[in-house]
C-alpha cells in the first residue's frame, strides 16, 4: 500500500522515465493484468488495435484502482500495420521479419491512457501517431539488429526513436510525449484539475 | 582536423545527444561564429527569426567546412514570440519575466540545419514547431524554478520538454526531432544520399 497520491499501473520503464521527466511523485505498481488473455479475448470480438489499448489502459488502471485510494494512471500502446495489432517479438530474428514486413511502409502506434479513482474511470485519451519506415538494405538491416541487439525487442515495433532506430524511419507525424508512449499534456491537465498536480 | 567523415558544427549538447542517439559517429567543433553579432546584424535588416536560425546554422557549417574536408551540419534553434526574436536569458529573475510573458500564449521554434561539404552548403532544412503554454499559476512558476534552476537557463524558452518544463503546456505541434533541436530525418536522409551513412 502507498501512501503516494498518483499510481502508474505499468510496468514500462520509457511511461515512468515520461512522469519522473515531468516532475511528478508517483509510485509504479504491477496491475497483475493478464494482457495477452485481455487480447486474445479482445481480438476475437474484432476488436481494432486502438480499442485494444484503450482496454488495456482502462483494465491496468481499475485493477490497482480496485486496492489502492490514489489517482492510478493505466497505459498502454499497441501497434497497428496493415489494420492489424501487431505483439513485441521474442527474439531477433523475429525482429528482423517484423522489421521487413515493416520498412517502405506506414504503421500506427495508438497510445492509451486512464485515469481511475476509488475504482472508477475518471478520465481517458488515445493517441494516435503515424510513423513510417524507409525502404532500409539488408546490409542496414544486419547492422541496425548488431547495434540494438535485445534493446530492440522492449518495443513491439523493435525500434527506439531515441536510439539507432531513428535511422528506420522516413516521416514520424505526432505528438511527441505519446510516441514515447504516454499522451502526458492532457494527463496533466487532469490531475491538475482534480488538484492533484498543483496548477 | 578530424578524420571522422561527419562533424557538428555546434556546441548544443542536445544535438549531439539526438545524433548520438541515432547511431551516428562524428566529432564536435566550434565554429567560432560570433552568433550575436550575427543576429545583431540580421536583425538591423528585419530578418525574422526562422531566418536568423537558417542564417546562423549555414554560417556554423560554412566556417568549419572552410577548413574541414568533412560532411559539416551547422544547426540552430530560435524562438518567435509575438513575432519577434527572443535570446536565452541569464538569470532566474529573466527566466521567470520571460515565463510570465509566454504563459497562456503560443510560441514557435524554428529549427535550421544546413550540410556544408569543401566549403558549399549542399543541403538545408528549417522545421517549425508550435507550443502553447497553459495559464500557470505564480505559485506553480516559483516551484517550476526552484526545480528546475540554471538547468532552464540553457534553453531560450526556459524549459526542457524532458523535464519538469513539459509540465509549462498545453499543446505542442511539431515533429519529434526538430523539438530536440534538430530535424534528425531529413537530415539522415541526405547524409544517406551523398553516401556517408549507410542505405
Amino acid at each position: 500500500m502507498t501512501n503516494l497520491p498518483i499510481v502508474l499501473a505499468s510496468k514500462s520503464r520509457a511511461r515512468a522515465a515520461v512522469l519522473t521527466g515531468a516532475g511528478l511523485t508517483f509510485e509504479t505498481l504491477d496491475s497483475g493484468v493478464d494482457e495477452d488473455l485481455v487480447k486474445a479475448h479482445l481480438l476475437v470480438e474484432n476488436a481494432s488495435p486502438k480499442t485494444v489499448a484503450e482496454v488495456l489502459a482502462e483494465k491496468k488502471a481499475l485493477a490497482v484502482s480496485a486496492t489502492h485510494p490514489a489517482w492510478v494512471i493505466g497505459a498502454d500502446q499497441t501497434l497497428e500495420f496493415d489494420g492489424g495489432l501487431y505483439d513485441k517479438v521474442s527474439d531477433l530474428a523475429m525482429a528482423a521479419d517484423r522489421l521487413r514486413l515493416m520498412r517502405g511502409r506506414s504503421h500506427k502506434l495508438h497510445s492509451a491512457v486512464v485515469l481511475a479513482h476509488q475504482g472508477v474511470t475518471v478520465w481517458r485519451d488515445c493517441v494516435t501517431a503515424e510513423l513510417t519506415m524507409r525502404p532500409f538494405s539488408e546490409t542496414f538491416l544486419t547492422r541496425y539488429l548488431e547495434m540494438e541487439g535485445a534493446a530492440c525487442l522492449g518495443s513491439v515495433g523493435c525500434y527506439r526513436l531515441e536510439g539507432p532506430g531513428a535511422q528506420l524511419f522516413s516521416r514520424i507525424d505526432g505528438d511527441y510525449f505519446s510516441i514515447l508512449g504516454l499522451p502526458l499534456l492532457g494527463l496533466l491537465e487532469h490531475l491538475r484539475t482534480v488538484g492533484v498536480v498543483k496548477r
